[in-house]
């Protein structure tokens, strides 16, 4: 699985960073996943190797239009590029009433189908190889976290747990072993819950703005690495009186607390630059995480790139 | 009057040109006039020294996504850079239903106002240097050309005019003088049919997507220069088999048949590339156009200054 940083910067765009993008791919084949697609994202995707044919599904954090003002022309980008592939969305509901608006005022008539998934009702989706379930947030509008989880990890069923249970030997031992959940004696059994993994599933949370990280606490569970906005530092956050938003210290404080072992932090105030010498500085928010949180800790670059293995390392792609 | 492209591509962005935006600064102090916001076109004004706060007015030629997906973003972050003063917008009607809707999805409350003018009105605008008319053009959606002109030129009463008129000496002589049109004894009279003028006024026309050039013939009368797509050459044209755009040559023989002094095209096809060597290059779109146009030819650049002087000379600026 890797993660792919289309825009690390809050609010609005500055020269060297853009709003909000994050491509997830898959660890197998050339499949992504969009979180939050802010104005200037199909942009920022020219610049990559990723394609909008093999996009599986884009989903929105919450309704600002720096995460999801980009959504119209990736949209028609991909139209105009010859997809024919169905498209999931998972947004809040509205987007999908703003989408249908906008296709209709100008014009915009896709080529391919939109599966849209309403993320207000907490829905948990699965493709074929990655599993979504969604979280809620706290921040000025309803605001979400996503959880991919990887589907058909090396693993053999737990036999002695299937027995236990009384299912029986045959086709859905063989559902349960390729990760599907199933429906036994009226009860709903997750595959996960009846394998043992060589390795623990990789798991990753994007998480949208949220000014309560607390409230990850089941999202992260078994996750190896959280994506969650640092819009300032403590100090910036109280002088900018924001509500919404998130602090470094506040963040990294949590990811402590759950002992997560890896945090990216990403949504910087546009004030920020990366060099150590400008003021304020992405370094600022580095130090006050730092001395908060003992796990690896990341903060985002527009084009970034990070891994996660199969045995749970995380760490940032050297260029090639 | 400075012309300044902010992108030059059709239908979608590529790795080195964005969509539609084009910024006509006034020749007076830095008022300046955004026609056509393209998504990204807020990032390209990043690189530029336009600010939000001297913006007089967005203008937008037709409904198509590339000509009007970054209305909603650059809307919010000249909010976000604290900008007050009203906004104008010349725009089709349903322009103002699509931002009102992204407005309320997006929970974008701008603290400025937007004076909302419907261009299916075919609406003259006043403002303080730069007068606007509107034209309508043919393509598969309504499509507008908007003609600039300046006002406040150096200019002096053509009495005798006047005095035929019976128009008598006093404040209505002031105001013609000042470029106000005036209402006499019912009739409403142009300032410019009762001023000579030491030079002609400057007048751009900037046209939307459109396949009859012949219908700019009324909008280019005294102008020194067209803006007009050229989004193929003929040949290129006919093998798209695309509806609603011009080629090179059925522009440029527009503007040969009316003597205009200078012409720019811009809106090529994405597939067209700047180099000589490249196969298309927007060299071919130059040499189609050269075949029929013997007036100033320019092919615009993203981030291409040209200027008009008060002579009614129209020139690239070279860069600083």
């Amino acid at each position: 699985m890797n993660l792919l940083f289309l825009g690390t910067s809050a609010g609005v765009p500055t020269k060297t960073r853009n709003v909000t993008g994050i491509a997830l791919r898959e660890s197998k084949g050339k499949g992504w996943y969009l979180v939050d697609c802010g104005e200037g994202t199909q942009h920022q995707v020219l610049h990559t190797k990723l394609s909008f044919h093999s996009l599986k599904a884009i989903l929105i954090t919450h309704v600002h239009g720096d995460h999801c003002y980009g959504l119209p022309g990736i949209l028609a980008s991909a139209a105009m590029g010859g997809r024919k592939a169905p498209l999931t969305i998972v947004a809040p509901a509205s987007i999908k009433t703003w989408l249908e608006a906008t296709c209709e005022v100008t014009q915009l008539c896709l080529p391919f189908a939109l599966e849209f998934i309403a993320s207000d009702d907490l829905p948990s989706v699965e493709f074929e190889n990655i599993a979504v379930e969604t979280f809620s947030l706290s921040h000025r509008v309803a605001s979400y976290a996503y959880a991919f989880t990887e589907r058909k990890v090396d693993a053999v069923l737990d036999v002695a747990k299937l027995a236990q249970k009384g299912i029986p030997r045959g086709p859905l031992w063989g559902q349960l072993k390729q990760g599907f959940d199933i429906e036994f004696a009226g009860e709903r059994l997750k595959s996960h819950d009846y394998l043992i993994f060589k390795n623990t599933p990789r798991k990753v949370v994007i998480a949208g703005d949220n000014d309560q990280p607390d409230l990850l606490n089941e999202a992260c569970a078994e996750a190896q690495v959280l994506v969650h906005e640092a819009t300032y530092t403590e100090e910036m956050a109280q002088k900018a009186g924001d509500v919404g938003h998130s602090y470094a210290k506040l963040v990294a404080a949590f990811a402590e607390s759950i002992k997560l072992p890896s945090l990216v932090l990403t949504h910087f105030s546009p004030r920020y630059q990366f060099s150590s010498h400008a003021s304020p500085s992405i370094e600022d928010i580095r130090k006050e995480a730092e001395g908060a949180y003992s796990g690896s800790l990341f903060l985002a670059r527009d084009f970034g790139e990070y891994t996660l293995e199969k045995t749970g390392h995380f760490s940032e792609v050297v260029g090639e």
